[in-house]
């Protein structure tokens, strides 16, 4: 059984001496690397420069590229017979990413997830139910891990079969789940297509992560399951889960700055933004053996939270991920990011649980198409109120984009939906070309 | 990193010994449950009465439809709040199978499937791909554990996407393989298509589980990918994976019998059978804290092995599970197992990766059609050829089952392909009717 780990609470001064020796033997460990021996050398960095958290930015960056390029086995800082687990990326396009652990490896990242659930309440006297994909994705095995390290009563539900999600989380008086938002939103439905209310389970806290969501997300998802939801961040690149993680104020995530390093930079400077401004968030590993990555380009947009949290936790907070830098849709050459698109749509009594942004082509100019689930109390057969609801959510959009977009409202259930990730947007510009 | 447990070559009286304490314990401990402590009473069997491992004579049975009745709880001999694992069989028809772990629990059995691989001849410096279902499933997250806790560099790479195990297999320089057999004849049919030779790839042991299957089938598995492939033995109740487990002679399953005490009994009468026969195969767990289980009927038929292994192993060898006591078909008065017809089908050149049995009514006479996939090279026009292949076929199974089924010759790659464990017999006398 966990109890409340010492580190959560080092001041500021621990923490940066505790980075900088931190990150001293992780330079160490990655020269040992044939990536970093190289990329070190290249930028002139040997490890009696690091002695301050500070001297982070003598360091090169590794992007996702570097990655791939040195598949599989190209980053290792250990013999591969020290590993015990490889985790990979789908890699639908070139290389997958492949991360690996050694026994080590897994013991501290299973910490830090029983860490961040006790962080958001989870206690070793809940039954947990995981419903993310188990096998090579870390979601399913990161938390699974953790969970059974805090002593939760864990069932590895996995993805899917929403009944048997149903039935679990009634027969086993299910208290805590692990859930992806937009699943949760579609299970939701699911619940009352069966006639029965999410309310009635014994479920008090939800853990929504994996993909980015907005504020509303979390109060529809409150709403619907009389829980509170806790926010969650992870990669793989940096383990999977449990790299930051909200706590019971909900006032953001603490970010673990024992076992990461975080920076947020402009991504085109590739400068530290100031204080409190939303970049790219740059991670840096301080405890992995195996596979230490120095200033890894998330390509993820958040920004730290000024000020202290209540809860007394002295690790500093991230704001939601509020999109990738490289998921910005430029249309009649305007920024959009489909976080705000997702804000406003939730923010609609009307609209349903899902919505997918289509971008096309009509002659030589671009064009958004958002199609919107309409809550079937709404979806009536009067034209001239179906048409108001489409002018409210345009114009709403039309407020917070400065485009005005197309709007389909579509009936309850009719959107493809994804049972992990869900995929928000269709690019259909380059069709037919 | 797993070294030879000396449990493995304790003599057999010292087994015995350990086994009459277990069983002492594992009876007080099982009183905990409310089943149990019911079923006791009524077999009015008291703690002090079991002195010996052969005072399991005086225990009841416990049956699948005892596990149904008290979903999910009644089994529990310890608070649900110290479990931390839960397991369900998929429960398509009435409740699921629910079996749940402590810690305990979990790390003995995870040191149970590290001395199973270790005695197939699995190392810490192997790279294993898991290709077995996570999740709810004992096969994934059973065998995961045990790889890791044996050093193992362990892929979670689950099931199905046959294009990307091959991918993994090579790019990972995978030496171990953990694969449902029959999973692994479609996949080697899958190596074909895409032209590359799976004995080209760093594969030395297969470990095949989880469906039964015949003697025909490993060596097909062996030929084919140039290994060695160890049959291995377990289901839900008693864990999962880790019951019995060849070595590298090959001659039967050593089953741990300082974990498991195993009687095979002749399902009609519940006596034990003449040494060295074959009957239902019954286990009681010896260690398990959670949740014990006394006598279980596991359904499946099997023998000791007389004799000593040349291992040295002294946990007597089961030998491979020939069907289930409740899976025989009877047809035209004559008792038939389905594994009867797979190992003359498989012994056949000719016969390809796949067959289904299936059952039918014509009239009110029972019939067996069998549908056999052929090899491509013998899939010819030559209608003569194809005739002589199906009588072929039909007279050897009339030789072993006494009867003369249908044979219906099928292409390569045509009769459905499980991913999980394969069905092979459909029953469709009841339809229509
Ligand atoms: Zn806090
Ligand atoms: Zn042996």
């Amino acid at each position: 059984m966990q109890v409340f780990d010492r580190h959560e609470v080092l001041d500021r001064k621990e923490i940066e001496n505790l980075q900088a020796i931190r990150l001293k033997n992780t330079v160490h460990q990655a020269t040992a690397s044939t990536f970093y021996r190289n990329s070190l050398a290249r930028a002139s960095v040997k490890v009696p420069d690091i002695n301050s958290h500070e001297d982070i930015a003598r360091l090169p960056f590794t992007t996702k590229e570097d990655l791939r390029e040195q598949y599989p086995f190209g980053f290792l800082a250990m013999p591969k017979e020290k590993m015990v687990r490889l985790h990979a990326s789908s890699g639908t396009t070139g290389s997958p990413t492949v991360i690996l652990h050694t026994q080590n490896d897994l013991n501290v990242w299973a910490d830090l997830v029983a860490r961040s659930m006790h962080c958001a309440g989870v206690r070793s006297s809940d039954v947990f139910q995981n419903m993310s994909g188990y096998g090579l994705f870390t979601g399913g095995l990161g938390i699974h891990y953790g969970a059974e390290r805090l002593g939760c009563l864990t069932i590895p539900a996995g993805v899917g079969n929403s009944k048997r999600q149903i039935k679990m989380l009634g027969d086993y008086k299910v208290s805590v789940a692990h859930i992806i938002p937009s699943y949760a939103l579609h299970l939701g439905s699911v619940f009352d297509d069966q006639g029965v209310d999410p309310r009635s389970m014994h479920l008090r806290i939800m853990l929504i992560g994996a993909e980015p969501h907005s504020e509303e997300i979390r109060s529809r998802i409150q709403e619907i399951y009389g829980v509170r939801a806790y926010n969650s961040y992870g990669l793989s690149e940096m383990n999977g889960p449990g790299v930051a993680f909200e706590c019971e104020y909900q006032t953001g995530m603490h970010l673990w700055e024992d076992a990461y390093l975080a920076e947020i930079i402009d991504p085109e400077t590739l400068e530290p933004v100031p204080q409190g401004q939303t970049g790219e968030l740059v991670l840096t590993t301080l405890t992995r053996e195996g596979m230490p990555i120095l200033r890894y380009r998330t390509r993820d947009l958040t920004r730290f939270i000024p000020g202290e949290c209540p809860c007394g936790r002295s690790h500093r907070r991230i704001d939601r991920i509020t999109g990738r830098s490289d998921d910005m849709i430029v249309i009649k050459g305007v920024n959009i990011y489909p976080m705000q698109v997702e804000k406003i749509l939730m923010s609609i009594p009307e609209v349903g649980q899902n919505y997918i942004i289509q971008l096309e082509r009509q002659g030589h100019m671009d064009q958004m198409r958002v199609k919107v689930e309409i809550r079937d109390e709404f979806f009536v057969e009067d034209m001239r109120r179906l048409q108001q609801i489409q002018n409210k959510i345009a114009g709403l959009l039309r407020e917070e984009i400065l485009i005005s977009p197309k709007i389909d409202l579509v009936e309850h259930n009719t959107l493809p939906q994804s049972q992990g990730k869900a995929t928000r947007v269709v690019d259909k510009r380059e069709e037919g070309k």
